[in-house]
């Protein structure tokens, strides 16, 4: 109802005249002014969603012997991480596990199911899981609203008791801490990324399937994937609410198309102590159209989506920019936004200086007790100021002597270490260098560019927790998303 | 002295007074209200130019037998792909060469002198080259007017007579085509890459050589590499017009602190056939100072150079973008802005959608007939629109069946291929459908997010000349920096 009146209201309004009010609109106001209406907010609670990642036992329906087909990947993945039942009227065993013809005839009890079977399938196998006392489905198929089926989906919402869904048309959930993992996707075109802090949910299951491979290659840690797809039961507020308790997750990214409830959805963020960060798609009109067919979402106008999102202390990110800006959130909070650049490479320095100006942060100045410090231990012709240019012959040991300086000085909030492999005498006890500076408190991003020998040493500093970005651009923005989080947070604090 | 003036303006001027200028102002305004003095411009000519990349022999003077000195790279380099003899008084060879104690003893002609001494050396060894009728000399040698010894540049310019100088302070010049290859870092730590048809010059040594070690890690090809340093005599505009008439360069790229004289540079662009990418370091005062003590370059005010590079025709870029535009002018050039988007995942086709509106395209409306072709060969639940949504399941034989209606379309200009090879049936068979794609004569630009497996198939693209892109919104970039760039050229042509 409230997506209708909102699409109402954007009719009128240009999206020129949007755009002009773009930066001025308040969230609120919409609030006020009855754009939004005040239904009570069911609360659709975080019960049982904790069992799609820490099931007892699991049973995929429609498990397959087709090395090819999704039901088997499933099945094998699933079979390293928990008790996984097959289901499958035609088969005796799959991978060498016994096979039933119904999840209600497994012994044991089951608490997650993943259901890979045609649509017109799917509807019944819900009931059976709901008659079992399954608390979690996870549904692969796809073939309901985003294709017209909107019946279908109302079907398996009557059919699934108090049991929790997440789908249809998904490409799976994926945890890294249990290993419970129901993608879909062929691990060698798909890998899975390492454990980490992040977790991420996307409506579009390519979109993550194709962001989490990227993760898994660079070495970016990642808690929970969810692929919410047509978000039959399961949403993206449900999911907030339980990523914000859970104890593994420090960050919530997020790819979204459109939300069955933005007041909700607001609400969720803006009570979130943890960054969200959220890639929206469908700014332009164009594009809405394709969403109706792809999840069956409603996209609202870009603009209100934005300012609602920064109203709610949520930080929107472009595509490329998401997991950039997540790994940030490793490093401590930002108490002001006085930045210093420590480089080996001239030009990079400048660029970096560039970057952190136009990011709204300002560059710090060293004491004068710093700089003579610094003085004792780099050659003349280095330069003691902000870059502070190591120059090019910089080894490991100039880094090691010159970065705790830094960033022991009371007037630099935070750091961007550039470091060139290429050209200098850097060598891999730089990793260690970087490991000890992560004691003074302060977020420290590292720049590094380049090929293989470069991204041996990325992978390694990520591995330990330290933010690494391919241009000095990108490490100053991300410590501006940085700096604004930590202000927003200490403002509410206040 | 024009730069001089320059900066007297620029300290009248505040920099939020050129911000608000900055949209309206015309670089042609400059000229003619007398900002730039109207110098004659010494023509500088192409001459002897060609002798870096194409020397009949060279010799590198402080060849070293120690494998860590720049010397002992150089050397052992150059020896690939040249005749090269090593000069150092104290070595009586080195890898088994024959040394001389000066170039001057050198018995045969010798085109190309690497001059790699310490600083005080440098002026008498580029006096010998002189004598000995040396065509061309790279100075590696940094602690010239970078330090503040300008007089030291004064005596190279001095002593050079008719030889051409590219330097000091420089990494090194490298032509995948003639195997010529002056940079002195080591190749485990930065790649040289394979041939191709984009040339790039660079103030930064550093940026250089990352950016070119990123290149080869991702395929990209490259013609020539040229650090130009502190360009006391060889600088930017000199190698735009020798690269203007060079075959194997089809787009120029450069990385810039700033310019000894704008006036040359714009004319250079303006009359340059092929398109030139500027990644321009110097945007905010913080960052002018340090780019002083760097390659004592002076930055003019950066909007007044922005306005400039748009009037001259040239694309200015963010130091992430230079390499991916440069890749789509492999493309031939766009006739109109429609564009068409293929995918094989809806997020990744609304995110294109959403991009190629913001960069000022439009999406294309495929013709009934086209249409119709199309749907004998997709799935009834796929999309035949813009985005056109082959869907999650969509094989090669889908994309080869339908990419060529979409592409003979007239109401087509250009199309963005998403290839999501996590999800999707989609075998290494899609590089050869992606190159019969070619003869269509469109421009194609092939989104690709992934890790290995995407990764290797990227490669094989570039190989074949087909450019990739990490983001949906890259590649529709891209396609506007080519439109544009089109447009230009045919309004120029009328």
């Amino acid at each position: 109802m409230y997506v209708a009146d909102y699409h109402e209201i954007a009719a009128v309004n240009s999206l020129d005249d949007c755009m002009v009010h773009a930066h001025s609109f308040r969230f609120d106001q919409i609030l006020k002014n009855g754009f939004i209406q005040h239904e009570s907010i069911t609360d659709m609670g975080t019960e049982n969603i904790g069992y799609f990642f820490r099931p007892r036992s699991a049973a995929v329906i429609g498990a397959s012997r087709d090395p090819r087909k999704f039901g088997h990947i499933i099945f094998r993945n699933l079979l390293e991480s928990t008790k996984v039942y097959p289901v499958n009227p035609k088969a005796e065993e799959v991978l060498g596990e016994k096979c039933y013809p119904s999840v209600k005839e497994i012994p044991g009890p089951v608490d997650l199911a993943v259901i890979a079977l045609p649509a017109k399938h799917v509807v019944s196998a819900v009931g059976e899981c709901r008659d079992k006392d399954v608390k979690a489905a996870v549904i692969i198929t796809a073939g309901f609203a985003e294709s017209g089926n909107s019946a279908g989906e109302t079907a398996i919402l009557n059919a699934k008791g108090g049991m929790r869904i997440i789908g249809p048309n998904v490409i799976g959930i994926y945890d890294s801490f249990s290993g419970v993992d129901t993608v879909f996707n062929l691990r060698h075109r798909q890998r899975r990324p390492r454990q980490g802090s992040i977790s991420f949910i996307s409506q579009s299951g390519a979109f993550g399937s194709a962001v989490i491979d990227t993760a898994a290659s660079e070495s970016v840690g990642l808690s929970k994937f969810v692929s919410l797809g047509n978000m039959a039961d399961v949403d993206e507020a449900d999911m907030i609410d339980f990523l914000l308790k859970d104890k593994s997750t420090k960050v919530i990214a997020m790819y979204l198309e459109g939300s069955k409830d933005y007041r909700q959805l607001y609400e969720k963020i803006k009570s979130s102590s943890k960054p969200v960060i959220v890639v929206k798609a469908g700014k332009t009109k164009a594009s809405a159209k394709a969403i109706a067919s792809h999840t069956a979402s409603l996209a609202g106008p870009s603009e209100l989506f934005s300012g609602m999102l920064r109203q709610a202390g949520a930080i929107e990110a472009a595509a490329d920019d998401m997991f950039d800006i997540a790994r940030v959130f490793s490093q401590p909070r930002m108490r002001n936004n006085r930045v210093h650049i420590v480089t080996d490479g001239g030009g990079f320095g400048i660029l970096a200086a560039d970057a952190v100006m136009q990011n709204h942060l300002r560059l710090s100045v060293l004491s004068k007790k710093t700089a003579d410090k610094i003085a004792s231990h780099v050659p003349s012709y280095a330069s003691i100021s902000n870059p502070l240019d190591l120059t090019g012959d910089a080894d490991t040991e100039r880094y090691r002597k010159v970065l705790p300086l830094v960033l022991a000085d009371k007037g630099v909030d935070a750091v961007i270490v550039i470091l060139l492999m290429q050209i200098s005498a850097l060598d891999s006890k730089i990793i260690g260098v970087l490991e000890e500076a992560k004691h003074f408190n302060k977020p420290i991003a590292v720049c590094m560019t380049g090929g293989e020998f470069t991204n041996i040493h990325r992978k390694l500093l990520e591995e330990r927790g330290i933010p690494t970005y391919s241009t000095p651009e990108r490490a100053a923005y991300v410590l501006g998303c940085l700096h604004r989080f930590s202000k927003n947070k200490r403002q509410k604090s206040e």
